[in-house]
């Protein structure tokens, strides 16, 4: 099988994976002097920061997710394929995928990163990640399923785990999907079930760390431990989660919490891809490049965002953060050195520019730094929105992800709260 | 278990669904005089006329569903429970469910119809119905999945049985998703799928009766014929499915058409409930009650909507057909009685009056007949969605499926195509 993608003159480069980085690199090379193949398992591109709104029912998954052949509609020389990508045959330069092999003369690895269960089996069986759009149905479908088991359940202490929520990791994502749900429990939960105290309702967040959002600078740490106690959510830190197992979750500290439902978002790591040497893979499974992103010991291969890892600059000696900003800028410096090549131009290093970070912590409260200036509360949620909605693709999407958000702010109360199951 | 009610000195009515009719009469009667359990096994209720548009991507699933406990919100004495109800216990005044039993004074069954495969087993497990939000979003995906196999498929006999869509059913199902399938094909599928020939990909709908839409005059039918024929959709009766193996669908006329997918939507048979005498029970599993709704042999049970046949009426000998207005018109007339019974009054029989039927084929096509009125084309079209979109509830939903369907009609482009699974 040759996954029926005819050659032309043009040398053809294999992106894998249509996340930030490969979207960002699949656009400024479509439509060039290049045949662009991009391969991802999903046929739809999703947009991360969000993630966690479509998990607390605030947004549709539509809204934050586009089909790349949408995208790449009228693209000449643009080829999408729905596959998994099974190994890198670095010597034949062809990728080994489930709709057959596919010839390149540049690959780019930009398949991502998965939830980090650190081994523990029995944990990642039972509790819910939440890296893509599937995970946050899922987890939405579970908190609401919870709440229904709890209307009807008799013993208290079941019922006390069907109501409480722990959230596992305290980086970004902790952060935010611990305000949303609390949020939840504030606006929503008392009206939509008057027969459970929703006062009963208990949102932890078990953070291994010694404060939250350790990325940013205590100020914000600070801050956003704040916000979050403002709104009752529970800050266990430093302890980490050491079992999982018949609703209870145990932490480092003896800590034992009743709950069904725990969200883990305590750490990723990079998604492997077979055949690449043993020698160009680093910590928690980042894939090592050069300053160019070529992958270490193999040719005209290259790693961008949250999968790779850039050695030998002095600014981030432990490799820049696994963030979108990243993984974007990569795909621009890998896409004008590969239209640098062409031409028999030079290849230029990568250089990080940090354009700030921020995180949300549920209505009207964010917290931001950015250009060394730090600040928080309403300033910065109104920001993260702005920067947010810019982002996102499409006018009619930023059209409905703003009418949700506005209808959202001004009603207290999404209503996109289904249990929604979706086979096949 | 008791399901956790509490009885108050009003009497109890318990809905059991809350369909199109089992919602209505939950509205007229909540925060009146009466206790209401509304019990369904989803947390929402969905709006079954805008099925087929979830299933052709050309609306999200929340624009037709809304979670029951936000539409009661803060209404006094109104349970909803989400539970699949096992049997009737008609002697003892209880309803058997999942969560437990629940008692009543009054009991309201409005379960609704499921697809019906006439017992054919191996049909009921690879064919794809379009009762449900999840199952029109598993159409959506297999439709998309299959285009996908489509296009790095090497055997042109293999590519073609899974570019091909045959559609089982002649009724309005049949014809509006039908007319959306290649309203796909037409604007859609060539752009996205630009290693496809898009004319190679054809669309079949058949038929048992000897013409569609046999619920309507036949200048209706007559008139969508022409519509889908303009659509190049292949209408194939009077034959009826027989067999479908191997990705080949058999017809009694002796066709066989290659295709892996096949959208079954050629009929209904009510829910079935145990507990109830075999007398109440008549064509095609629907209950059988008297001219108030009333279920044969039993005290105190109501059934309405496309679960029930009233008896009895000389205008309709065969039962009311099994449409949205007659449920609902049901749902009023039971209301009305409930109501009139706690002050001594008298109930009144239940009286149809049709307001109009009409189904949509595609892009500025619906056929209508209202008031021995029978129209079709443009107008037709706009009336279909005017009546829809007023009918559907929240200003939010009317806001989100307008600006989706001017978008849809503008750009000829939906962007809800994506294949998104989602568990529990």
């Amino acid at each position: 099988m040759k996954a029926n993608i005819e050659r032309t003159e043009k040398k053809r480069v294999v992106i894998v994976g249509g996340g930030l980085g490969g979207l960002e690199l699949a656009f400024k090379l479509a439509g060039g002097d290049f045949q662009v193949v991009l391969v991802d398992k999903n046929n739809y591109h999703q947009f991360p920061p969000l993630i966690y709104q479509v998990a607390s029912a605030g947004l549709e998954p539509s809204s934050i997710s586009f089909p790349f052949r949408r995208l790449f509609q009228g693209h000449k020389d643009f080829f999408f394929r729905m596959a998994e990508v099974k190994a890198v045959d670095a010597a034949g330069k062809t990728v080994v995928t489930s709709v057959g092999d596919i010839h390149y003369d540049y690959l780019v690895l930009a398949a991502g990163a998965r939830t980090n269960f650190f081994g523990n089996k029995a944990i990642e069986a039972t509790t819910l990640p939440m890296k893509s759009v599937s995970e946050a149905m899922q987890l939405r479908n579970t908190i609401l399923r919870n709440l229904e088991k709890a209307e009807t359940e008799e013993d208290p202490a079941r019922r006390q785990a069907l109501m409480n929520i722990v959230v596992v990791g305290g980086g970004a994502s902790g952060v935010e999907i611990a305000g949303a749900v609390a949020e939840m429990k504030k606006n929503i939960i008392a009206r939509d079930y008057p027969d459970l105290d929703s006062s009963q309702m208990h949102i932890y967040l078990v953070n291994a760390g010694k404060r939250l959002l350790a990325a940013m600078d205590p100020v914000s740490s600070a801050r956003a431990e704040r916000d979050l106690k403002a709104l009752h959510v529970h800050i266990r830190q430093p302890q980490f989660a050491t079992e999982y197992k018949d609703g209870i979750l145990k932490t480092s500290a003896g800590l034992e919490i009743p709950a069904r439902t725990v969200i883990w978002v305590s750490g990723i790591c990079a998604n492997t891809v077979e055949g690449l040497p043993a020698e160009s893979i680093g910590h928690a499974g980042r894939i090592l490049t050069d300053r160019f992103c070529r992958v270490k010991g193999v040719q005209d291969v290259f790693a961008i965002g949250d999968q790779s890892l850039i050695e030998g600059d002095e600014e981030y000696p432990l490799g820049h953060p696994q963030l979108a900003q990243v993984a974007m800028q990569q795909a621009k410096t890998v896409a004008e050195n590969l239209k640098s090549l062409q031409c028999g131009g030079e290849e230029k290093p990568f250089k990080y520019r940090n354009l700030g970070v921020m995180a949300t912590i549920g209505r009207n409260h964010a917290v931001a730094e950015i250009g060394g200036r730090k600040f928080g509360g309403f300033a910065a949620w109104v920001l993260w929105l702005v920067v947010h909605l810019r982002s996102i693709l499409g006018v009619k999407n930023k059209a409905f992800i703003l009418l949700n958000w506005v209808w959202n702010y001004l009603n207290y109360k999404q209503s996109l709260r289904l249990i929604l199951k979706a086979k096949g």
